[in-house]
């Protein structure tokens, strides 16, 4: 059976079972059973219980393959030890998915894995299965409600929510209800045994009811799957993803909540971004910019300029203020607007903010709205008004919305329902309106990164950390640009050496031994004759004993930077770019990229660092040569996606100036087991 | 009359007169009296009409003059060029004070600014003013509704609120009525020609109905004066402050708003948080904060330890995330929680968050919450179930909150009754609860800082920018460490100079005109030798003409610093201290403090600099003297507070190192006009 058949299944199937109801209406299984009753789920349902021969007014039977028809869905409420039964039976008579509402499986530890293990198991891949660890799932245009939560108050609507946490499902449903726009499926998917956001996010990409995808996640199980699903899918539709774990303690929380590792929050960032996401950080983000993209009804909006139409002063100010947070650029209006100045008040503001005052005519609201609109600088309307129900002002924020995409702050009744009713996005603070008009704004112009091919073969290397000397070597064969160097294993050989290359030279200990050379007195800089060659290497090797060294061509002084990589089953292979030397630290800026990149994903990635004026040439330095730096990117990424492994690339400095980059220094280190995980 | 009694008959008058009423009920005077009426005010009202001799149903009478008995408060609601009339009719009849709703004075320009003053000058300290430009005042204990907007369903509470913005006021009311707690008193202060925050913020420090100022500030006319009375108030409650205009566009907005200069948002940050002001970035964060400290009603937290008590896991997982973004600890508490595994289902998470999901028994959640609060390092809690209602959880917040500061995030309609009957800060999403308890946690470490009495008295400077030497030589006589240096007119004379002060000397060109020296080539460093100085001083005057130069000690290499000082009408007189050097902009780190500052109020500013690592002793420097540093910042801070012909002053770079610090270079800019402003 195909995972849309499965999926289908979970969404919308014609007759369930409930296993785990009994006549206990405290019980899970009888909440999750009479829920079904009350949502007016039109196909067959089925309880099944050991101990009530009845359940809710229905005849039951002991187990699954008492049933007298077959049935599409299983949904199961057993104690954790009798999960896995429960799962033959369904196989048994040919179900076509089960929910798993139990828990006590990869989230309590090492038993429970392998408890959640043996039920993968004997479904078999006929069955597929939400959760275990989950609160169900409801499909509000059939309509089904297959959880525990009675409430079901909110429409039928364009959103589908996929959430690793039940609570999250709660919380959705409550902050749409207020927001007066409905959702289509709504799916808690727990631990994610089987089907994860992947599966379910390229289901509902062809779903005709679905125009937006909500999700919360906490950890995957195949990065690049997810990935690819992410950006196939944001192509056709918004996909909003609240990551959650970003922080230590969160990352913990993850572990014991659904037994997810969640990985480092800023690769995820960089990844969800690459892909073509829209990154939150917050539920109350997750459901605004969800509202606002359903509202919008995916169009694209022209630019990041924006105008600001208020009856109100002091909200305008402030929103103009979060605009500029926002990167929203607000052009001046006044002269563009001259016209209205005959019928608006002398003390209305028609810069931008155009703050027309309550005391604007009300019949006269439309057409200011309309010459607002009508800016050809202006891609975007944000309406405002608290405290003034003025149905005018509402009509024409929902006139203007036909032309451009309006958000609104409307705080005022009636005014609130026509543009819920019209489709107006609107929020009740400016704050959380502006930073939802930013996301449609970005979506505008982040598109998902094409994927490079991988276009390299990589031999495999031993575990270990690599020597500077043999990790230069073998990133030179992929053709990443390294100093000249030679290692010489006494004075005499390096001072050969030193002439060799041409002064100066630097000359650094060469032993796999000693990660940080530096802090041994392993590194001397900026030799430029032949006996202080000499001398340098004498006194490493009285200090360190004879190690090697290596003697290498001084690359001219430019602005440092760190371009890494790195393997793990939190956020798969990725290849990082940031700022370096002494301002490293400091300044802590990185951006992230999938392995492999295309060296314009780098030159994307480059662009999204924050400090923009180093790579531009700061305090008269010349501009970078991105190409050269997001080549050596490009390059290491296809190395660390052809060899599985290798677990850790650092090129540390990494010298860029305006003619071109060099790896100054190197580490690979390699875990030929760890590097399983993709 | 005193001010206080002034803003007791704005507040709790016994009588009021509503000029500007009228038969037509869609007139804003004739609104404001209805909405009186209808608010059941207490006292006696009277319309003033010069056309109907009756409104709403009450007997009225032509202007103030006609009246038969002396009120206290006169609202004004007529045409902008008759305002001063009716002011002068208040003072005739011995009114206290005044609420001008009338727009079209200074945020117009010049012709309302002046308009303005006339309308002042008439009221002559007699009659006090709120306004023009505004919305009115409320009392809700009184109760007071004196307003053009109906709404008045929020009851009476502890939360005063005095706004630039009347739009803002109507937004309180619809948030504050979602967190189900009320207001005590409501101002909107509009152009503030004559009342203003700070003397409002006074009064309502002594008002017994008001436990939380929360303030919506455009711009002040009188900044040490704004600030001193948030010092001074918030030492005895909180005072929560969103400043609009923190951006350019902003800051036009705030001038066609309410006309006032708003001034650099991040200057403002700095004086606020030094003041001991609560500083909030949105509307929605200003009431989430003003009913976090409403409800904590005084309590000072013990310090950042918070526990997360949870019945959900993902929002569990998403509050430690946030938890962290706020510099949140959440201590480890598995071992200290251990009895409660008896208790709790075996997949419950007892770290922190302490996940105890929806199945633990419900007469058990009591017991967990205490275990939880009770232990010596956890400050606080941060209760959280969205969708389980459950009555236990909801009462074991109540519990805990009685013995520690609580904040919820409890989506769930009858729990979210009995927290806010009892008194628990309630939000609908996590990040929401954990932002305002970062402003609990923030309250209790922040205080005002001492103000620093005027210690120096300073000559007065001629207009115009002065001379590195110059200034240098000005701010020596304040015990400003600054270089060893002289002034020469040629060659021979730099190199006696440089003979006297020392090798290694720099050699800069001295003049008023020149600016940016090492733009023109009139800067060089390190030079060791006599000939190096003639050199160098022959190179300079060929290019330059003949200009003197100051030869100047070098100072050792150190952390590069910049101090400054400005003066200007929007944020008052400040010293400033950042990051230089080639850092500076780019990292754009920089604290503002009020002239003059105390030397320890200087060490709190260098602390709350983002760059702590570079002032620690970053890559093997020694950790600056911080004391030095303060030091320069106290002195030049009284040097400015001084002279209030000083507009600024830029020390750049300041050099420090583990021994001390060093004023580089100097620049004062005087213009003893602009320095009329304070």
């Amino acid at each position: 059976m195909s995972v849309t058949a499965a999926i289908d299944a979970v969404f919308c199937p014609s007759s369930i079972a409930v296993v785990g109801a009994s006549s206990d209406p405290a019980k899970f299984g009888s909440q999750v059973f009479r829920n079904l009753q009350m949502s007016g789920f039109p196909g067959a349902l089925y309880p099944i219980s050991r101990s009530s021969p009845e359940v809710s007014g229905v005849k039951s039977v002991p187990t699954l393959r008492d049933l007298p028809a077959p049935v599409d869905l299983v949904l199961l409420s057993v104690p954790v030890q009798h999960a896995a039964s429960a799962i033959e039976d369904a196989v048994a008579i040919s179900a076509k998915a089960a929910v798993v509402f139990t828990a006590g499986f990869q989230e309590v530890g090492r038993e429970g894995r392998a408890l959640q293990d043996d039920m993968l198991r004997r479904a078999g891949g006929k069955v597929r299965l939400i959760g275990p660890n989950c609160l169900g799932v409801r499909n509000f245009h059939l309509p089904m409600n297959a959880s525990p939560v009675a409430k079901a108050t909110l429409p039928a609507g364009p959103i589908a929510f996929v959430s690793q946490s039940g609570a999250f499902g709660n919380a959705a449903m409550a902050a749409l209800a207020e927001a007066r726009i409905g959702m289509s499926k709504l799916a808690s998917v727990g631990n994610m045994a089987d089907l994860n956001h992947a599966l379910i996010f390229r289901y509902l990409k062809d779903d005709p009811q679905t125009n937006v995808i909500a999700a919360f996640v906490e950890g995957v199980p195949d990065v690049p799957q997810f990935l690819d699903a992410v950006a196939e899918v944001s192509r056709v539709k918004p996909v909003v993803i609240l990551k959650g774990g970003r922080s230590r303690s969160g990352q913990r929380a993850a572990l014991s909540h659904t037994g997810s590792m969640a990985g480092d929050g800023r690769v995820w960032d960089s990844l969800l971004r690459e892909a073509g996401a829209s990154v939150v950080t917050s539920s109350q983000e997750l459901f605004d910019v969800a509202a606002a993209f359903a509202r919008n009804g995916g169009r694209r909006l022209g630019g990041r300029r924006a105008a600001i139409f208020s009856l109100a002063g002091g909200p305008g100010v402030v929103a103009a203020d979060h605009c500029d947070e926002h990167g929203i650029e607000l052009p001046a209006l006044d002269d563009k607007l001259r016209e209205l100045r005959a019928i608006v008040p002398p003390y209305a503001a028609l810069g931008n903010p155009v703050e027309v005052t309550g005391q604007t005519k009300r019949e006269h609201l439309g057409t200011c709205a309309q010459a607002i609109i009508r800016q050809p600088d202006v891609d975007a309307l944000i309406g405002i008004a608290v405290g003034l129900d003025y149905k005018e002002f509402a009509d024409a924020l929902v006139a203007a919305n036909g032309e451009k995409p309006v958000v609104a702050c409307v705080v005022a009744e009636n005014s609130e329902t026509i543009l819920a009713r019209e489709g107006v996005a609107n929020y009740p603070s400016v704050d959380r309106a502006v930073r939802a008009l930013r996301h449609l704004m970005d979506r505008a112009t982040d598109r998902p990164a094409p994927r490079a091919p991988a276009s390299v073969d990589a031999a495999p290397l031993p575990d270990g950390v690599l020597s500077e000397a043999r990790s230069k070597i073998y990133l030179a064969a992929f053709g990443l640009p390294v100093t000249m160097e030679m290692v010489a294993g006494d004075a005499d050989a390096a001072v050969a050496a030193a002439q060799k290359i041409g002064f100066p030279v630097a000359v650094k200990v060469s032993s796999a031994e000693i990660a940080h050379k530096s802090d041994v007195g392993g590194v001397v800089l900026n030799l430029k004759t032949a006996p202080e060659v000499r001398a340098a290497v004498d006194a490493m090797q009285a200090k360190l004993g004879r190690v090697d060294v290596l003697v290498q061509k001084m690359v001219k002084p430019g602005l440092e930077l760190i371009v890494g990589a790195q393997r793990n089953g939190a956020t798969g292979s990725v290849v990082m770019i940031g700022i370096g030397g002494i301002l490293a630290e400091v300044l802590d800026d990185a951006v992230f990229l999938r392995a492999p990149a295309t060296p314009e994903a780098a030159l994307a990635a480059l662009a999204r660092l924050r400090s923009q004026k180093l790579l531009d040439g700061y305090r008269g330095a010349s501009a970078i040569d991105r190409t050269a730096v997001a080549n050596i990117v490009a390059r290491l990424s296809q190395v660390v996606a052809a060899n599985p492994g290798i677990v850790e690339i650092d090129l540390n400095p990494v010298i860029a100036d305006g003619d071109g980059a060099t790896v100054v220094d190197a580490l690979i280190r390699v875990d030929n087991n760890q590097g399983e995980l993709r």
